[in-house]
């Protein structure tokens, strides 16, 4: 299968999972109290905002793996699909996080986001391992380096996350402050796959 | 008519089905009792799970047909909005699955569930055979092989929801077993049509 | 500008205003009773399908002008934004059929969904006949007869639909009969244009 | 990158976002007072209508944008998805106005929506001044002139929905008619690019 329409389903589905987002973030207050109202739900504007650029940079990274990989086999679809399945599933924990950001609920929040996050991460190292183990998948043309690149950048991904979760049993809004950070770094950092190079090379 | 365009509106409609099923995930429970809630709620993320690879499926399947249909016309249009209208259904009984998994309504749930994915099995037959018939909308160099394969894939697909349907008249939670066993037989043989052949030949 | 973009954007809209529709498709209910529920809720399943089906063939239609469209200036670009502000209406008013459909209600939902049908027909007309009217924005090489076929397609539409609404001052239940049968209608007459015609000879 | 993928992405937000905004256009009323109660909900209309147009109107200004860059960097994709975060934030404000437009909530609401126009505006600008300074990632064959024509266009329109904002503080009634006039002249003005040019040479 040519990676063509894989894409635009995907495409599709980080799309929409991101724009979802917004349906968790309301405020209902009665008219005077609304501009207090509106202030106090910070958390699910911060909450919609991380996850919004969490898949967004998944978004990136997604399709600078589609750009080396020059044919799909059936179990690159398969785990293509389980990895839209985490990523679909990311507006469920960060809602959790906007609704308990004050209570002892937190945790538990934390714990779930964490762990769809790691799911997620364990899901693309596969997806990408898969195919580019013994460069499986690969465009023959595609630029060792690159590749190789992009693996190194895997490697850490599902550590990352893994810890900012266990983080969570410890302090909860530490954990919380280190998904912002990690989604802040990788959107600062932005090259993801070392260095400034393959994107703005091309 | 082309098929391109049509992929892209069928590719919207199963991006968006799958990734809709999120909004019916939800966990609401005071801070204190967030972690057991969260945990209690394992039917919704079962359902989501279960629904999102059988329409991810679905949207693997479809493309395989439409790869090898050349051109569409006005009947192969309509045929496809009804396995389409079908499709985008699917988050309706899937959340009734999740919502009754542990009171007495489970029966009316997985029938519901059956009976649509039954009726979608079946558009899917009446789409593909009215295309594969006498290759009317075939691709002239498409591999004849290739078209019986996907052929004999479909002919057994309505058959097992439709058992699978039927066992929710004995026993519900046995049906919705069976739902889960589908899917997951689907995604773990991957190459539905004729073994892992087509797929990882292309 | 080329419509290539145009119609990835017009895609989209269909394509979630359709599937959007099953988000108020639901059915709440203890689980001893839900089997009756579900039975109960067949108005919401009928205008689920009414609506898919409709939002379907305009999407259909929306596609044979814009094959024989070469270029968008900016007035075309507005009109365009105002039928796809109509086409992704359509949920609401469909919701309010579905809720009213055994009370006193369903004349005001009839005119509402009427409306917004009939308000669709319109901006589909303006949208075709400003870029039809002299050939303004069709492509050098398309098919007179083509194109003089969709115009005398367009004509009656916003007449059937106004129609329709109309009759739900004397009676909602026929109004509402209508819609589904003038759905039906375009779905089984199919080739909208000028018999089989253009569709099927492409 | 090229552009492609960027733009595939960028469609199907803006698309869903627009989408969006009808799941929160509805009207709960016994059957008998449905009537009145679909008249008395036209502010929900009119701010549906203003969001959706602002919302098209932005994509196609994305569009003419990305139309002149040819090649994308890192620091690109980042303020892509930055302003795609503004636009998917957008049914969160209109919703606000549709709930508070006849009681003192309005003036939070019209801060609100102002503030998330206003931040759209500043990121849409960042978006293309970093692409178009010096011509850094602008296309070597695109003119000049429709380049600098863009950039004019860009400069007032912070200025604009900060202006309208501000307003809110005074009288958030008047703030709201200018929303929804910015909007209404953009669609009219329709070239926003420079007068006619640039589309309509197209």
């Amino acid at each position: 299968m040519e990676t063509g329409r894989l894409e635009a389903f995907a495409d599709g589905v980080f799309a929409i999972a991101a724009t979802l987002l917004i349906i968790d973030v309301s405020v209902t207050a009665p008219g005077g109290a609304l501009g207090h109202a509106v202030l106090h739900a910070w958390p699910a504007y911060a909450a919609y905002a991380v996850s919004f650029l969490t898949i967004g940079i998944m978004w990136v990274n997604h399709h600078a793996c589609i750009r080396v990989i020059a044919v799909a086999d059936t179990t690159f679809l398969t785990l293509n699909l389980l990895l839209l399945m985490c990523i679909a599933f990311v507006p469920f924990p960060t809602n959790l996080i906007a609704a308990h950001i004050r209570d002892s609920g937190l945790r538990a929040a934390a714990l779930t986001y964490g762990v769809t996050l790691t799911t997620t991460a364990v899901c693309f190292g596969s997806f990408w391992f898969y195919a580019a183990r013994g460069r499986r998948l690969i465009a023959p043309d595609a630029d060792p380096r690159l590749v190789s690149g992009i693996s190194r950048s895997y490697l850490p991904g599902s550590l990352i996350y893994g810890t900012a979760t266990l983080v969570a049993l410890w302090n909860a809004q530490v954990s919380v402050a280190l998904f912002a950070a990690i989604a802040l770094f990788y959107l600062l950092e932005s090259s993801i796959f070392g260095g400034r190079g393959p994107e703005s090379e091309a």
